[in-house]
């Protein structure tokens, strides 16, 4: 048996920092006998994935690095903008998963109903639209922003931002969700005690779509 | 760090063929550093689960099987009907694992619109009554049964029925299908060579639900 | 022309005042020439239906005596969890219909969109999740609960929950609502008064089931 | 206790026949201690009620003659194309009962997926085009009509058609269909022999508005 | 070439004020070598259509205006209900245009998501049912009144409500929508201003409805 | 009062013939008084937009010559794939008119459900696709393809095609369609037989475009 490539993450922005972060997050699925989970940055791209006119930059970048690593077993495109998913589909038989969705599939193989946890009132919207392509809007519970709008390095700091979270999270399951979802990736590092202290299931979106990567590659798709 | 219990993949009936097939169908998950994978019998069940009362009780037993062993870190049923996933959803809050749901959840990450291969004509309305439930109709490209209905044992073999299965993933491309499900566990030894034939991704039920069991042990949810 | 059996209305819980409350809303009913109707508890049931192992149970003890009384010519499952509801539909030809879905229907049939009177907030996402499985979600004005929750006995009693009953449904014709249902059927005794007020019609889930019972038994089905 | 006054099944064309046919179906739910059931014709209208125009028309000759009755309990308007619903609903606060929809609520109450059998195929979008205003198009197995369009005569005697029906009948089975519903007020008299054929419940609208109309005069609605 | 025929703005109420404002809305759209746009009222109607009976009858007197001008290329019924929208479309091949769903159609041509400002709270619930009965409830991002309810002649006067109008815009720009519906015809002066101020697309229905019949008219439709 | 500036129809691939035949298609929407109507095209772009790579360069080249353009009142990028439709209108405030949404929109004016001929079976999906996302599925009779495949050539050449078009269009009017829309741009010049021989409204999208920008040029938007 030939061993898998690595699942490549991709951060499609030049930020470094953040891409430490999100292999921090997918520690847990380096195993024995698994594919290597190798993340990436763009350098050519700017610090963040801000406009329109980046996204589509970014998705044409995006798609050059899954050409130019033939080695990859699958590609996770690690910004919530997802950026060239559906080009990188028509450009590549290998799984290409992307992280908001991902969060979100995860999060309906856990319950009826899931709830979002937004790091601002202002992504609620765009996340809502996102719900709406992909069909899935009478799954969703509610997604609500904390009492005030976090930074994203308030957002992964519990000293900062755990009651915060504590209280949207359990505003959603007042309003009947039964699995919750990380509106933010910098809120990954308070996903298992906040899961611990609402009881219901709390998804990462980054380990959610290195999950489901995982899962393709390791039956050879 | 603590070791993980084992995923248990229940299989709700007493046929310990069917247990069989579904380790094999498993192994790949069964990684250095990660949960065993334990497939195990209910051997007070019928052979099959064929009607209503049979999935009412299977749910039962299957609860209860889930309450005997504390040690497991997640539970996945294995089976179409999935029979008990609310009532295992609120006796425990280790992740409850449904087969079909699982199946579904993974192609929408892998493609737009997906298409399901169903072993007869038979089936099609009670897998659609199931997109139905889990609201995600608007993603289904469509569902087909091969030309003539295969019993379980011929749709596992090749030189039986690979050239039906490929006629049906053909029409379901055509029909605007990015990804296949396997609408039936015991398709799973073609999985491989039809995604080969077709070009496009092809995803066996009882591999994407431990996948995403997998998904969530790992990061301790 | 031969008598028709008597209709059932089973109390899947063994509370017999619950049981009694039914008989009474439902003695409108009782015509010349019509069939009886009956109200049954079943004893070995707990006092109420609360977890999802109770409904579990309460679905096979309810088939189990649907098939006891093969006199009877249709079957009222008067409880809003409706245990058993697709099991007995594969057991009997017989007409069985669910409480719960009754009264959303009646209302449907009344007006464009439809409000209900929840008996405490804490009811509301799992009635929102009975609509969504119904497919029905467009028709919805709103939920909405008194401003203070209720207990059972105060739901029945003018004296101290007609005021915010009355608040409740005005608010629910401000949302749109042309009919209103009682989301408790503890609300009974309250339906006539609470329509007088409102000027629209005003549906007890009961006697809505009820009502579709005996349409079927009239006409032989 | 006052008496309640009749329910008024109006035929909104001018022929006589059908007036009859409708009073004949509706026989069954004439019972002791319940309302009368006055089946009405509007002389002014035209035979049939074919264009739009003249259902515009016939809504307010519908609205006018309920109006000339306030002895009446309830108004059931017995045509398929339902003139009136919407303005009678504004001008009476007593059950305006249309019967298209009153079929549909019917056999949403009988199973989860309902079928329709047209008398035509030049019927079906029409009927689509109102289950979508009726929100509920994911309740629909499908709509056939019979192999050969049917006269209304024809649509009525079990020797010209009743082998077309249950033909039509079980392909409805086969696409998922747990109820019926006549999509033509004159097949009402093969209803019982139909139902009893295909194993499932069989709906006439006819019967199924008086039923509900019924429903809510008794309770005193 | 032959001339094309008048643009016919049917105002379906006898308000004459009302048809002078409309005239002056549609101004814009008069140009050289296009259609003239005649705008008219209804003599024998009430000065407003306000009850379900006042909306058939002018149904019935819009029908027979269009009829007795076949010279007119097109037809806008320029009311929020759209008195006879269905019956015009069976009574001639003529474009028949409905101000409502025209003001729907145009924003969503230019956003992903719209939202409407009422000109009352009371005024939702029936918008919201059109928007039902469009099948496009999933590109509402919402709708919103003013802090206080405005009178027509208010609606239209900047110095009384333009803070209010731009609050409410601003609330609906919070909620995701790309584009603003006038939910009123009163609106119409403070269009432009509007837009300016939110600096997002705000669609006056009354301009929309004759833009589209416009589009018709000059291709031959 | 100052000029309009013109109207840019732009082809975004490098086929000077398309440019050509859309501003034929365009020339009834040329007015005295109103806009010009410029038709170009992307020298840099491949002769037609087939990869999805394609889809994402031309949407940066559509959005670099709308910048290019300050004088510009509108831009309609005329290709069926609409690119960069999401990118320019975050980068402008003009109106960005997308070919095909604006068939749909206008079709969704002049009929409760409307059909689409394709121009060959393969298109249907896609353009599905596109519906979904517009969120407009419930207005679709159906869409069918001729008996057999066309060229764009024979697509606009009545000897070549109309009996196709014609047969294709009979089949939606039988499907419910109240309108029809061209799936593709080559048809264009049969619009006006197909719409005589039919009897109902048929839309050309690049027509449908332009009229819509015109309607917000026109009032200043």
């Amino acid at each position: 048996m030939t061993a898998k490539g690595p699942i490549l993450v991709i951060n499609p922005n030049s930020d470094v920092a953040v891409t430490e972060a999100l292999s921090r997050a997918v520690e847990p699925f380096r195993l024995g006998g698994g594919p290597a989970i190798e993340c990436l940055t763009i350098a050519e791209s700017p610090l963040g994935i801000m406009t329109q006119r980046d996204v589509y930059e970014a998705a044409l970048r995006t798609a050059d690095l899954a050409k130019a690593r033939p080695d990859a077993s699958a590609i996770v495109i690690a910004c919530y903008s997802q950026p060239g998913l559906d080009l990188l589909r028509t450009e590549t038989r290998r799984p290409v998963v992307g992280m908001q969705d991902a969060g979100v599939l995860a999060a309906m193989g856990l319950a009826d109903r899931f709830g979002v946890i937004a790091v601002a009132e202002g992504s609620i919207p765009r996340h809502l639209a996102n719900l709406a392509r992909m069909g899935v809007m009478s799954r969703l519970a509610g997604e609500v922003a904390p009492a005030r709008a976090l930074t994203v390095a308030e957002s992964g700091d519990p000293s900062a931002s755990f009651d915060l979270l504590r209280e949207a999270g359990t505003k959603l399951k007042q309003m009947g969700a039964g699995a919750i979802i990380l509106g933010c990736a910098g809120m990954s590092p308070q996903r298992g005690i906040l899961e611990e202290a609402l009881g219901i299931p709390v998804v990462d979106a980054t380990q959610a779509a290195v999950a489901q990567a995982l899962g393709r590659v390791l039956v050879g798709g």
